[in-house]
């Protein structure tokens, strides 16, 4: 029932097929021109790129400020100040986040991610605020996306008393994740921090996606804590350390045992790559099995005006981030924007084998290389059996 | 004669006014609506930001294979591996320079870049061949932009007899400028190398432009020589030095008194702020009045395929590769791709006031920061008194 055919189109850049979909999952693939003339015919791709829909695996929609006038950037120099300056301009911000991080959503929709792992801020400024918008986003869009929320304790959750208990709140009300944040620069407690966010999340059976931009050695340490915590709370294959600046203040040959050991933990690595700090060796993660995954972070946010959340620029951004030119690169680099962030956040079904989900992207290009090179803003963007971006605009009212 | 009129548009984010322009130069700015209107209307621009053409201040035309199936990378890891692999595969490469640096030259117009500063490949392996095609290229398109030349021996100059004598023969032929490379690392004697092209620069009262990644200590001690001949053979204000990672690689506090001697030679610094390397500390530089320009360096090329000559994402990754994102410092990054640039080329009246030429950028946005984050292709370029571009294409046939 409702099978339409995707025509002529190459998925991951191999010889071009006909793909039978349906509104949830791929029912079919057929060497090109043998699909039923009588089946309806969802698009014909002319020959493009299939490829699964990306991934952002790290951003703060809640935070932005897309869709408004310009605003320039009024932040002080520190992590500290952003914060702070943050919340005095949030805490009573005239336009409300559906406002903004709605048309966000559509805006990265159009430019193919489907899979999205949002770090909503909790905190006392504003209590569960940030939560029920995110929360009644997830539902305006759940028929186009899959979209985690991460409890995430921005401005401090020990030194802010009261977060803790609205992390609580906001897991109860239905938020996948426990979030946390630098245990020592921030929280100034690690070993306490840790420990509570493990806790929580264990009692709650959720997963613990953590901010950490404790640097070198520091940084390193609070890793081997957190695979310590991991291990001792059973919850392998459930967290991930998002930034992890750390480890790259080490040359990739000294850290092949902490690499080792985050692989047998299921311990996933999320890096936007930044080129004015040290990122983690992301090739020799993988080569050890690390999952690594990425995403856009702030999108002109009131940490920073950058970002489009166009995750095909940030496959670009991560190859330039470590010089890759050669095509089996420039495909780990789109991995890491796909697959990895698939694999990281626990979707089931994602790729393009018949079973796997049937929401897609097609562009024109070569093969994966090309795609990450190129960037084309030719996209078309398929979810739920319809067509839900097109030529890079969201499709609004889908026929 | 033949005044047109581009109407309300915003020069540099500032209030709305009517330009006047002819083929060649900027007659009168007047208030918006003010603009006589039996003038005829080349573009009203709906209340759009205008700024002058992009610079392109470093690239590779002659080398890229733009506009060609997609070509997988096959250099080894190191730049002697990567000059050496070019050599073989451009040698007898079957599509002609024009075929190739043609539709790229037409890519970067439609993105906005109207001067360029193009180092061409002189070597005993293929002679003046890449020379010749880049001045035909040079005439075909002169009536929409300035292209300079330089004499650029790639695969060294003292290491490979018979390049000097190339490259004087460039110079006699019309080649702008003379080029070098690492003295210390390609060709192994950097005085040598240095008084050379300095000397051959002096003689054919030619400017220079020095490809330099010799790394830390040595690199900066060729800067140091670098600006002794400057001053020796009387060329101030007519050398760049082209990626000077060199100078990445020291506190901006050890390197006060090296830019002040730049700025007094009128020493340019050129860099593509790629994130993988050390890179100058532009800010620095421009505090102490060093004139700072950027390039795209190699685009789609056997070197690497990535790129795609559009100087205000080079103003993007600039910003990003200092993690700036104040207004100021994303007009700074924008001023690199642009004023930072025509200034190091010597382009004479460049700019948007009465008597600069009349080569112009329009686009969406509000100001100068978010023209650079935001990075519109729906780009109207404006060159010879003609729409030249359109919604980031080229206009091959202009009304």
């Amino acid at each position: 029932m409702n099978t339409q055919v995707i025509r002529n189109v190459r998925p991951m850049g191999t010889a071009a097929v006909d793909v039978l979909i349906n509104t949830s999952v791929i029912e079919a693939v057929l060497p090109a021109g043998s699909a039923s003339p009588e089946l309806p015919c969802l698009i014909d791709g002319q020959g493009q790129l299939l490829l699964p829909a990306l991934v952002e695996s790290h951003v703060h929609l809640d935070k932005t400020l897309w869709a408004l006038p310009w605003r320039p950037n009024s932040a002080g120099p520190t992590r500290n100040d952003r914060i702070s300056n943050e919340q005095v301009l949030l805490k009573d911000f005239a336009i409300p986040i559906a406002e903004r991080a709605g048309p966000l959503i559509e805006h990265c929709i159009a430019r193919g991610s489907l899979y999205f792992r949002s770090h909503v801020d909790v905190q006392t400024a504003w209590g569960l605020r940030h939560v029920e918008a995110m929360l009644a986003l997830r539902q305006r869009y759940q028929h186009l996306i899959d979209l985690q929320l991460v409890a995430f304790p921005q401005g401090g959750m020990l030194i802010q008393p009261g977060t803790e208990e609205l992390m609580e709140q906001a897991l109860a009300l239905g938020v996948d994740l426990v979030g946390g944040i630098d245990p020592a620069a921030i929280d100034r407690d690690p070993v306490r921090h840790l420990e509570t966010i493990f806790g929580m999340a264990q009692r709650h059976d959720r997963g613990v996606d953590i901010h950490l931009h404790d640097p070198g050695d520091l940084g390193r340490w609070e890793i081997e804590r957190i695979a310590d915590m991991t291990q001792a709370h059973g919850l392998q294959g459930r967290v991930m350390i998002s930034h992890a600046y750390a480890l790259g203040a080490f040359a990739p040959s000294d850290l092949l045992g902490l690499a080792d050991r985050l692989a047998e933990l299921g311990i996933a690595i999320m890096t936007c790559a930044p080129p004015q700090v040290t990122v983690p060796p992301v090739a020799m993660l993988r080569s050890r099995g690390v999952t690594v995954c990425s995403g856009s972070d702030g999108i002109r946010d009131t940490w920073s005006p950058m970002g489009n959340g166009d995750m095909l620029e940030r496959a670009m951004l991560i190859a330039l981030r470590f010089g890759w030119s050669k095509d089996e690169d420039l495909a780990m680099a789109f991995d890491i924007a796909s697959a990895g962030g698939a694999q990281a956040m626990g979707i089931a079904n994602y790729g393009l084998g018949v079973g796997c989900q049937s929401r897609l992207l097609l562009l024109p290009a070569e093969n994966l290389a090309e795609s990450v090179v190129s960037r084309s803003l030719q996209r078309t963007v398929i979810s739920n059996g319809r067509i839900v971006a097109r030529d890079g605009a969201f499709v609004t009212n889908p026929a």
